[in-house]
């Protein structure tokens, strides 16, 4: 695949309301709670860009920065912001609104390799992205350099 | 607290079986599924260890090695492999076993930092942890070496 | 409240993938999954307006138009676009898309009527709306005749 | 299909018990959860009648008159009222109990459209109904009316 | 209390489609997905009766006779048949129905004795029962017989 | 099948964190939770020990000797301890576990037969067991006992 698509072809939003279920002893949103809708939201954008089916195949080191609560909304914004052959990065922003007061706050960010893969189930390649946000834009620049650091974590990390 | 526990205290098994509404068009298990397993057994291991309340404060990179079909066992083994103040790092071992031939492949490993919460959701003091097994062992030493990591990447993601 | 708030305060988007769980025997979504994602990103619009719990209190005809299958995604968009003295109008468009072609169909529209409650469960007066869109604004000045529409069906469908 | 079908064999029942992840911060029950219900069940007696798939083509109005708490139970009772040549139109009564006083109240009604479906995804024509009871007489014998109020009022929403 | 209640007090009907998460790989209900239907709707029955809350004391065996496929439907029909000082037991019958061949197949029966509690959690008294159809007055006199072997069935599994 | 497989082959533990969604007015968890555990526990147990899908023959009068709360935890662990030619006997513990106090308590023990079943849905043999542990062996050398035993309840229940 030759060509290039912006950005804005995969963005994705998705808005969440913070029910019972979802949440612990302490009324706050599980962890896997987030990581479930933000790996969904990754899997939307990339099937997006790629117009293919797609495995996760990493999620960097997400930290909770901050927790919603029951009847909070949480707030997910995802785009592609780098491409290899067959793999798309894509970048996943939470966060988490108080309705009653208005206040909203950063819960975590994320950034997945989602790869591409036909109807065999084999990696399939994509086509290149053209970061549009000035964020999208920092974080295409800096992508070669976080593969790099991925390779290095996977090797340090082994075997285990 | 000033007493130390042994990793069998908070050493946790399952398994679980794959389903089809756990999977996508490929038939393989969602990133997101395997991702709420990893921190639902995380936190119990947590739980196991504190005796508090606990929440997830990061997950360090999963790479996802292989991946479980409809029909395989997805096998989750935890414990606490280092302690801090209030925080505990989880290791947590994904594997998967396609029952019909039996062969077992390792999905992916894990690390999770879990802080303990008092009743009033406040931090609270963990007891240290006395490492069993050789790669339990090997964790608790180069635990310092992952905290400063993990202060770094924090460092490097920033603000966003 | 004397004060009114923009239809952008609460335009609120969501978007869903399609998995086989919320689908029949023809692979396609049942109309209930797509009634209560109607209900609830209508729910989360609403108390976006009125910083308040809300109940649903009718839901106009629903005509659905095109039906999504397994793998595409479903988009539903939301906003307030009338209010009375303790009620909200929601308006909610619903879209799918098959990611592989690209094409978009209007599933349906809809509009509910949301009561914003207090604490004790009793009805509370809501902010007025200043509609944004060419849409939005055709469906507030509409919105008089529908309410008139809205009492003669509840009376003419009467005790039943 | 020259026969017709008493509505006592597509006539359906359902009990359901309200548990919180059905309820928002008002413990009542989500109007989503109530319409989910009522498409469940008007699918059920439409492919009682059919003898085949089924899919929702419209849901007439909604008015939730009074709502369901936790513990609370919620009686569903629907059949076939009126058929076409593809299209059953299927009435719902749903009312709600509170076990510990013993107290019943109506929570709504509804009329769907469901539409039978082959093999194939095609419209197929469907047995006449033969109603039982004096409701759902006089909903058979109105049923032409609301037929031409249902393309008046998808008409006058029009494009939207 | 010293009155009686009819068994048409407590009886209770449920209809369920088997949709494909409720299956296994042969396409057939889960024996889990079952035994929680009847779970729940004995719980309902005893609630109608006992105007109280109620926990499961325990299930007699269950034979599963014939199994539900997807697209079939699930029907259960319960009612209390005996009582003692605090516990009720609950008769369940569970059949299953091909739609398109209108076939239908006892899946099978079950008797669980369920325990009223009160507010503070202790078992609390409930009315008598006055069976009403055949089966039920049978079951109603054998209840003693079963009282006894269930006693045997709880001393030889002793410890266990 | 000529050989024999040790129960350590099929034994498995399963750890469930209690939430609110599994539980009733009094915080106490489901029979009917328990009873879907149960079952799922089993089926993994028996295809570990059959190579092939299972579908659930029956399960043994279950008893409920103690409840689980929300934030306790559950641990099931079940092993095949008896075979026939197509069926397996499989016996699963549950315990519950108070996290806060360390407080352990048995909860049930239920014992399932389960079939192996070919790609054509047909029974088919399944190895013989080799009980290990001392439970497990007096469990073997019973089952001939309980075959008889539920054999007779069987008869003695009849057609109901
Ligand atoms: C991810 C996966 C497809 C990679 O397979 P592989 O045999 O290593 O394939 P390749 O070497 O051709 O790599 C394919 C792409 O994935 C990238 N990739 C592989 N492992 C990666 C990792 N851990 N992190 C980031 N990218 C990775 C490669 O760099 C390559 O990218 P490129 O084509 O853009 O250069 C494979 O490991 C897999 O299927 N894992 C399971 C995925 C899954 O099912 N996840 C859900 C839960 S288990
Ligand atoms: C995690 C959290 C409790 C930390 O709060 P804080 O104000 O930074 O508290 P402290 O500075 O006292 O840190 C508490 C411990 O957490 C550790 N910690 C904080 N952030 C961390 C991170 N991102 N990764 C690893 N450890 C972290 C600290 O090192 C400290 O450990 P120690 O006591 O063992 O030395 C807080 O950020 C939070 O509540 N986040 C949301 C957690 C949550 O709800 N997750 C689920 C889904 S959103
Ligand atoms: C909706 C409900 C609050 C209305 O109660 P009520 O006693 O009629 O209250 P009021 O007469 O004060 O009406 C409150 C507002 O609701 C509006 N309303 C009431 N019924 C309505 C209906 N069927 N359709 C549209 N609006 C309606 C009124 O016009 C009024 O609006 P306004 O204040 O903007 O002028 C009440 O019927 C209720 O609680 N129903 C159940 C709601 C619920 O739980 N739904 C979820 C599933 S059951
Ligand atoms: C069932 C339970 C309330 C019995 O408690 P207990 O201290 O034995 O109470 P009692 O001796 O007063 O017995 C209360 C009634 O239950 C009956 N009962 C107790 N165990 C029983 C059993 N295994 N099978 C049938 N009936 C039983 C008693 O016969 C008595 O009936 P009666 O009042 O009509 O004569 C208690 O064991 C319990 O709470 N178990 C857990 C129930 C639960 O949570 N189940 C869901 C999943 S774990």
């Amino acid at each position: 695949m030759n060509h290039s698509l912006s950005s804005n072809v995969s963005r994705t939003i998705q808005t969440r309301l913070v029910l019972p279920p979802d949440t612990n002893h302490l009324d706050t949103i599980f962890g896997g709670t987030v990581l479930s809708y933000i790996d969904e939201i990754a899997a939307i954008t990339a099937m997006k860009h790629s117009k293919a089916a797609v495995v996760t195949a990493s999620i960097d080191t997400v930290n909770f920065l901050s927790s919603a609560r029951v009847g909070d909304i949480v707030m997910l914004e995802a785009a592609v912001v780098a491409t290899g052959n067959t793999s798309m990065e894509v970048y996943v922003k939470v966060e988490c609104e108080n309705l009653t007061t208005g206040e909203r706050k950063l819960t975590t960010t994320s950034l997945l390799t989602m790869v591409a893969k036909d109807t065999d189930g084999k990696p399939t390649s994509v086509p290149g992205v053209i970061p549009q946000t000035e964020e999208e834009q920092q974080l295409f620049h800096e992508s070669h350099e976080r593969k790099l650091r991925r390779i290095k974590i996977k090797d340090s990390v082994g075997g285990k």
